[in-house]
């Protein structure tokens, strides 16, 4: 069996999100670097594959994918083992459960936190640019109020969706992994005990190791 | 078997996108309106069920759940029938692709288009502010390249996952429902008569008439 490609760029959060997933059902992946520093994401190839001209994209065979999100599911679906699978499928109340904190990481805690991570790391570190703080400073206060919910769940279960550890959790990895080396969102970090010890024990993951020691440090 | 509920309110889109699903799986449940004009969503009862204070939220027995495409999620696998399963969940390749549009649809078209129908109708007719028309236009722009990747798409396909209706096309159905009024975002579809055509048959299903019959006019 040929194995599945991945076509990323090394410090693409979502191209991380899918790459993690394939690390941690040990699948084998080839990865194809985009190079976004010359804007071959935008290259009619790499469109053909992600009409959005973005990374990441993915293809097993014939099929095509994109969105990391979806990606993760096909991953996690299609290489999931008996004893582990971190969507819970087999389980309409747990699977649910994780659908929940996925879109939460989507729709609540990434829509927070990206906009601090952009501004504080990618525009000075990628573009040379100035970060704008009031961007900064407006979204710290909806990533505290998001890391407060956060704090309640996790003093109640273990990982987001029960005690077990899932898509859902694993989906924070990648933006967290950058973002909290910022001195305000360690802060947050620190300040609730239960989140600090929950991203200790994502951090901690061997596939969360692996696929850190890839990623560049940006500064 | 008690009815499952939906804590909702009449013009909330992504509560009409719960209610959509419900009505397209045939499934018996009760409206709970949450009157969010009163700021109801914000009271500490529906903020035990939805940590985030918004709706919808939805109550089956001992399970809560929130996040409008994660609780879609939900109903779709609970109440599908053997020739009627909006998640194509039986076939990796189609579920996938379900996924990858569902994915589109929540970053990349409610992206564009939320900001334009929350300006242009919500700020006005509900708050009776004015709208900033420098973030129409922008928003705008946005949505015409993201139609142009759905008209490529739908000229090869009858949906966006492929032959055949899914949650991804249904989840665009609350939002598009309320835009569509839009002169200029009317403009955008009727540029693209693959775009156009789709629109139609999603508007002209029986679920989506009968949901749209009890949705109040915005003006
Ligand atoms: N929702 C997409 C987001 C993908 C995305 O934003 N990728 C970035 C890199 S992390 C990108 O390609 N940006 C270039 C662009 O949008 O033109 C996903 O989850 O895959
Ligand atoms: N991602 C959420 C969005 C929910 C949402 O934004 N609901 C709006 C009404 S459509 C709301 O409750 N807004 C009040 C608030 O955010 O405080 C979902 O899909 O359920």
């Amino acid at each position: 069996m040929a194995a599945v490609k991945v076509f990323c760029y090394a410090i693409s959060t979502a191209s991380i999100r899918v790459i993690l997933c394939l690390e941690e059902v040990g699948a084998e992946y080839e990865r194809v670097n985009i190079d976004m520093a010359t804007g071959e994401h935008k290259s009619p190839a790499h469109v053909a594959k992600n009409p959005f001209g973005q990374v990441p994209a993915f293809q097993d065979g014939d099929l095509v994918l994109f969105e990391s999100r979806a990606i993760g599911r096909y991953v996690l679906r299609k290489f999931k083992a008996s004893d582990v699978d971190l969507l819970h499928g087999s389980s309409l109340e747990e699977s649910a459960m994780v659908d929940v904190w996925l879109e939460v990481e989507a729709q609540q805690y990434d829509k927070a936190i990206f906009p601090i991570y952009y501004q504080a790391m990618i525009i000075p570190c990628f573009y040379g640019g100035t970060t704008d703080e009031k961007v900064v400073e407006e979204n710290l206060v909806k990533l505290a109020k998001v890391l407060d919910v956060y704090e309640a769940r996790l003093s109640q279960t273990k990982y987001l969706a029960g005690d077990f550890f899932s898509f859902a959790d694993l989906s924070h990895y990648p933006v967290t992994h950058f973002s909290i080396t910022i001195p305000q969102v360690a802060a947050l970090f620190d300040a609730r005990p239960h989140v600090k010890a929950w991203w200790e024990s994502l951090e901690s993951r061997p596939a969360s190791k692996k696929v850190a020691a890839k990623i560049p440090q940006l500064s």
